[in-house]
């Protein structure tokens, strides 16, 4: 770390972009010192780029080819080029529904970042919020990770517990967990950004603070 | 439920017994309307026996026989029978290192509770805070279930999140959960003998008050 284009973020996002406006939100609140220098989507009318248009953000629909669950080559090739291009150090997955693969997660080792609707490991993989309605639980949280090769088996960043309530519907539920996320991701890219994460392995801890005289 | 021995509890443990010291503390103080008829333990010198007999409760050691991680079917056979003879409603598990079978299983259905030490579905079976260490989560916790014939799998009563601090070892760690065991195990207790819960399947929810005019 160390890089100075550490605080230019891209965002990846497949949906109507809620964690992305937050993200962006904080940014121009002053709280969060980053930059989102381009937003990307598999889908074509996704609310992610509405908002990047509206914030004035480079913004593309990439296509992402024949594949359901992840993007084919020429597409993966075309948002490595792209985020390149525009100078990001850090990948921010903000509701992208497709898994990356190993030359995306080389072009980007370790800086590539994900938000999960679970407390993992518990309920990994799609609809995480059903899954944890369907077994019952009394918690279920937020997890900010690292992307690696697995489905949300990256390194922990942090997480935030949820309760789940008696008469919780898969709405109120996932709305719960939504608002934890619009509070976490932030927190999370300011550590991230302003280089306070050891990484060693699956052991993210953040740094004592310097005072200074 | 709404037998009258419904506040009557039995306990089985392995080890010194902190779980049913807790549970106790809670019976002496009026917060827990319950009674410890009998304490059993498959361990001869156990905590938990001493801590029996310092309170005047009936407790016994039953030879586990060959098996290292359940009871054979005499030793399960003699702990139905005592339990049966203590007039118990609850058979409750604090810090039971054995896997219990069909047999027990059927004799006390749905009236069997454990403490876990995490936030089931994560981390099952034996040593889960050093699990959570190991993979670095940021946040574990205790769980009360019902026992099934699965680890860990039972329908879940309660839960309560713990957090994991960056420089915990497998011991400060454990500590901080067990003491959120002791917090939890008897309220949750309380909620069952005073039958609260209600219960269908996985669906544990906690009825509303009945307030009287």
């Amino acid at each position: 770390m160390g890089s100075d284009n550490q605080h230019k973020i891209g965002i990846l996002g497949s949906g109507k972009g809620s964690n992305f406006l937050a993200i962006q939100n904080s940014i121009r609140s002053g709280y969060l010192p980053a930059s989102v220098e381009i937003v990307l989507s598999d889908v074509e009318n996704a609310g992610i780029l509405t908002i990047a248009q509206d914030h004035h953000i480079p913004h593309h629909f990439v296509n992402p080819g024949r594949f359901r669950s992840r993007l084919d080559e020429s597409a993966e090739a075309e948002c490595i080029r792209l985020l390149r291009e525009s100078g990001v150090y850090w990948v921010v997955l903000a509701g992208f529904m497709r898994v990356l693969k190993g030359a995306f997660l080389e072009a980007f080792a370790d800086r590539i970042v994900n938000i999960h609707p679970s407390l993992l490991p518990s309920f990994p993989g799609l609809h995480a919020w059903e899954q944890a309605l369907d077994y019952r639980v009394k918690y279920t949280g937020v997890t900010v990770h690292l992307v690696d090769r697995g489905v949300d088996t990256g390194t922990i960043l942090a997480q935030h517990p949820v309760p789940v309530m008696d008469d919780d519907t898969s709405l109120t539920l996932h709305q719960r967990i939504q608002q934890a996320e619009w509070q976490l991701y932030p927190r999370v890219l300011k550590n991230l950004v302003t280089g306070r994460y050891s990484v060693r392995g699956r052991n993210a801890v953040l740094k004592e603070d310097h005072f200074q005289a």
